[in-house]
């Protein structure tokens, strides 16, 4: 069970209707997500979150099926059930076929692997990757 | 300090020259990391993980420039920090542009905050995002 | 399924049924929660936590209300969803409004963005804040 | 070395100086923060970081000395040196006493403690913590 | 709702099935996890994962009960509700004891525990522990 | 730089000094380490810490070096370099062999990589692991 109760599309204030008609338009679908429904108990919160996730997961040098891409591995690596299963869904909306999200899995799993390597080795940073980036 | 005296060329057993060869003339660089040179203590270990990282971070159906992003948001979110500085070095040779690098940032900080607003709020996951992908 | 059958107060060993009362008595509730009925298993583990519980969440210089969100805030980054269950209810019943819900998360998901901001650019600490605390 | 190089007061365009006068007037203090230098490299990461955390931070339903605490714990969760670092100087100017700062340090080691006791013990989530929060 | 439905063992290619009978005979089961049958949609990723877990768990320095342990206490730490189910079945088939699976519990939360005051206390690494091991 | 001053033996009250003679004995040492050191500003918070480490890792059912390898893995996993770096040695005095450290990581490693495998493919656990241990 969700924290709050879920606030439908039919009981939502006009506040919290327009981020939801807003969601609606921009994602080109008809539903939605349980995400949205259970932030709309502060509107203010849903409204900040959906600005925040329209500008950054819009095209950018990024395309958005990339951008899909990496938030699924940030949050497989955070094992957030929730974001698994709905970007799991964005990202096959975007175009991952069962062959990108083999190899997502992949090198998902072989960060969190190596990134273990080196913190238990101790590995200290080359002196060549520690200039800035002009 | 590394765990171990790092295992430099000159002083390699011909087991570990063969792996740091084939480092060199795969990634087509004249230096091999201390990542590597921390792991050849063990040169079983050494061999296994270079074989894993060179068959997943290949061309395929993603390429290698997408597949160094995944492998930084990953490392960005477990606060690895020789991976953050090896993999942005790899990642910008592959590639990737500040601006490309300021995206992912975002992406990956926005997965990272909104993981957390799916957690506390107790999203239960929406039934059409159960289907299996067949 | 817990990995123990709970350990129901009517079944409970003496020992176990002495740490049962402190928790109903310090905590003036008339249940007991999971938690403590699946670590009833081990004596020694539930008397020891309980120990700690109750010494470490007494009123000192912060108070209960903060203790439990600080609390809230760690589980809900570690993605415990026991623990975010049950502390929220605790929460709520030390005062937390959901208002202080909705400021507690926006707080826990900014924080976890900027973790990783933090990590990603590889900031380096200000001079200023390496003193020690006299 | 952070992974730009950090963009002086002097130096910065007039839209990074802008934001860097905000916080100037906002923080009451006169010195940035390297966070801030770092990130902006790329102005409009910086001018939507320092909005979100000016208005998270401000004063609401819990005061300012308990948002930058549940900020420390989550950053020690995490493991984010910087965020550490500079958070902790951020509390102590808000407020916080060692005493407040050792009480704040037991919650957040006990409650990243008993998380992997309920983890560990596969702990079921109580029928009365289940129901939405009306 | 496993992401791909998984892959039983009369409906498996030779390829797979080759894996599955390799799984039956080293582990000496008659039943595959679902881990695999969930892998299996990529044969690929079922071999080679499967390759890594049969090499890394078998006997060596380390017994297998100790490997089960370790397995164990990285999947508690992570939150992992898959690996926390199946690799507790392993480990008591490899004789883990409830007093054992105890002690196990208790290291992993005080490991948990003191790792974050370390975090939080920002304790420097004693200088006679940063010797390499030769 | 730590939080706090390190409470050096020769400047430690009766309390915390109590406290450092236990340390020294238990642990047949002569040094103390920067843990306890920065811990000691609290007194309260030093013994009890004290205690509890005393207390869980002390032989029973895993004997000593189990146990440090399993915090280890641990430590390795949340990536504290303060933990790593200490209970690396502290496992090599209890026994590790460079082999018996080598398998350690690999194992750790694996864990890492196969808990978000099981994530990412939301694998469901099989009905036969849900079952409690009686």
């Amino acid at each position: 069970m969700a924290t709050f109760p879920p606030v439908e599309y039919q009981d939502a204030s006009p506040e919290v209707r327009a981020v939801y008609d807003d969601i609606l338009a921009v994602r080109r679908v008809d539903t939605i997500n349980n995400f949205w429904k259970a932030l709309a108990r502060d509107p203010e919160t849903l409204r900040r979150t959906w600005e925040r996730v329209k500008s950054i997961m819009a095209p950018g040098s990024l395309d958005p099926l990339v951008k899909e891409m990496i938030y699924l591995a940030v949050s497989v690596t955070n094992g957030c059930g929730y974001c698994i299963g709905s970007h799991t869904a964005a990202a096959r909306k975007a175009g991952m076929t069962p062959e990108m999200f083999a190899e997502l899995m992949a090198v998902t799993g072989l960060a969190n692997e190596t990134n273990r390597l080196a913190n238990g080795y101790r590995v200290e940073l080359d002196a060549r990757f520690t200039a800035p980036w002009q």
